[in-house]
């Protein structure tokens, strides 16, 4: 399929520049640079100009409005200014820059949830930085769930790769808290968002969804734990009642070598690792954190601040590209499928 | 470096032949076939050699020693013949089958130590048919551990294919007690254990070991869990002082791509699935089951009875394969460093 004449009645995309002390202005900068080789569709970056400036000598132009990207952005990059004050030095993250990040993020959730802008692409904040200036959500999803008025577990977060999707229903949550962090309703809930989503950003009409076990080899028969009889099993079944193509509960380590990959569009896992484990060992340079469940689209790449290496000109934008490129696609799925255009809550 | 020159001083290699219902007779069968190609060292099957001609129309040798292997190699796959009674039926195991499967493996043990094969290859057992006969083993390693001498703990399992080496501290218990199960005492147990083997049975002089943490992001200084700082990290240090080239805690879904991987020789993993989801991610067909700590060269393919497809013809001989070919070089590796040669129990 082909994206080409649709593109022009998608809005530019906006990209939040993120952390300016860290990789974020530089991955954005790289992905505009290589944007006629990748095919991107126009996006604009928010933030400071000079946090880009400092470690790229390429062309930017100010914009005032998202619909001004669209003229500049093949002869340079275009940037929604945010004047911050105070030093930006790659690599040494300050309080200005930490308000700079956040306003930025507030700018580009308002202009995708208006319309102005097709989608909003996150680049990495800093958390330590954010929460000194008061920030109190989990991360940037829950933020930007928040200010769409979505509650926190139907903003489901999938990470996405070439090869495998995956949702963990757990996050961040110490291993210890995770088995009696599991309900019916919390696997049901993230499992009914995963479907939608997969129809809505992915075009998958008929999605197909596995569920791993918890425990090693889904519990065996219940002589290594007992959450998948109690819980993950009554829930696959309940989510097959209401609609869903849908198996498990797997052998976790038997669902994602090739072969097996092949049977379903996305993985839903019990925790944090066992969803990160196998995408990062697959895809670490181009896997995509979409937001699943917000009536915007979202993406960010899968990688943090990289405070370390900010500013040496050695972060790859692979990450950044392929989130870039998986927001346009979501935005044109969205488009062709107008009557699923509003979120709706579950329950 | 060439194994040619020395392949005559080590004995031909004992592959027990494991139920012989499942797909063990196949996939011994099939290595044999493809001995030369792949240049595979002599080795023999110990079991029913009916089973074998279930399926396989292939050349057998009955043979009384182990030594008869090497005469009869080439032309034929050496058998070590037990008679069983009973119906032999591929994917219908049978107490007969486990009786079997049992013996074989006790044979297996007993040529190995006593120097008459170079090493064991377990082929897959069916547990639910051991435990009928009075088999009160977890499995066969710890079975194995115990006819050598050599105090579970002390027999450390690790999975190993061509890009990963893998080794669990914990295996088969649930989730829910994985976390009170780690202690300083296991981890530094199951490292030195690791460490040493890497060096008799891969021929490592300075192995290096990185050690994944427990929790998301290996527990992020505490708030996501605090077994990082209260068990691994501390383990990691006296291992450090104990003069091993270890590091860690690392971050669980940060260390299994490919660039990572290159960092160590084996990552010691805090639970089943963190170290079975990546290495069946990677090396699903072709993974070994190598158990480090033992007087004896035993490896194992990753995979189990089954019943399922046996009879089919379709079982892959690759796992099969690798594990003989892996206890080969085990062999190796011991034989040109025999001081190393006497297993020496820790603490």
């Amino acid at each position: 399929m082909t994206l080409t004449p649709e593109r022009n009645a998608i809005p530019p995309f906006a990209i939040s520049m993120g952390d300016p002390a860290g990789i974020g202005p530089e991955v954005v900068a790289k992905a505009w640079s290589v944007r006629e080789a990748q095919g991107l569709s126009p996006f604009f970056v928010i933030g400071e100009r000079r946090a880009i400036e400092r470690i790229w000598d390429g062309p930017i132009a100010t914009i005032a409005t998202p619909d001004e990207a669209r003229t500049h952005f093949s002869t340079a990059l275009p940037c929604l200014q945010l004047d911050m004050g105070g030093e930006i030095t790659p690599g040494e993250p300050n309080v200005d820059g930490a308000q700079c990040a956040l306003h930025a993020l507030e700018i580009g959730i308002g202009l995708a949830k208006s319309g102005a802008a097709g989608g909003l692409v996150t680049a990495p904040v800093g958390k330590t930085q954010l929460y000194s200036i008061g920030f109190t959500h989990p991360g940037q999803t829950e933020f930007i769930a928040e200010r769409c008025g979505i509650a926190r577990n139907n903003a489901v977060m999938m990470l996405a790769g070439p090869t495998l999707r995956v949702v963990p229903v757990t996050i961040h949550i110490p291993i210890r808290d995770v088995p009696d962090a599991l309900s019916i309703d919390l696997i049901r809930t993230r499992a009914l968002v995963t479907a939608k989503g997969l129809t809505r950003n992915f075009g998958i009409e008929q999605p197909r969804i596995a569920v791993a076990g918890l425990n090693p080899h889904a519990g065996e028969s219940g002589n290594l734990g007992r959450e998948e009889i109690d819980i993950i099993a009554p829930a696959i079944e309940a989510l097959r009642a209401d609609g869903l193509d849908i198996t498990g509960p797997h052998s976790p380590d038997a669902m994602f070598h090739t072969p097996a990959r092949r049977n379903y569009d996305a993985a839903l896992c019990m925790y944090h690792d066992q969803a990160l484990i196998p995408i990062k060992t697959l895809h670490f340079d181009d896997g995509v954190n979409m937001t699943l469940g917000l009536p915007i689209v979202r993406t960010s790449p899968d990688h943090g601040t990289a405070f370390g290496i900010a500013g040496k000109n050695i972060a790859s934008p692979g990450a950044m590209i392929a989130a870039i490129r998986m927001a346009e696609r979501a935005a044109y799925y969205r488009s062709i499928a107008p009557d699923s255009a509003t979120e709706t809550a579950l329950d």
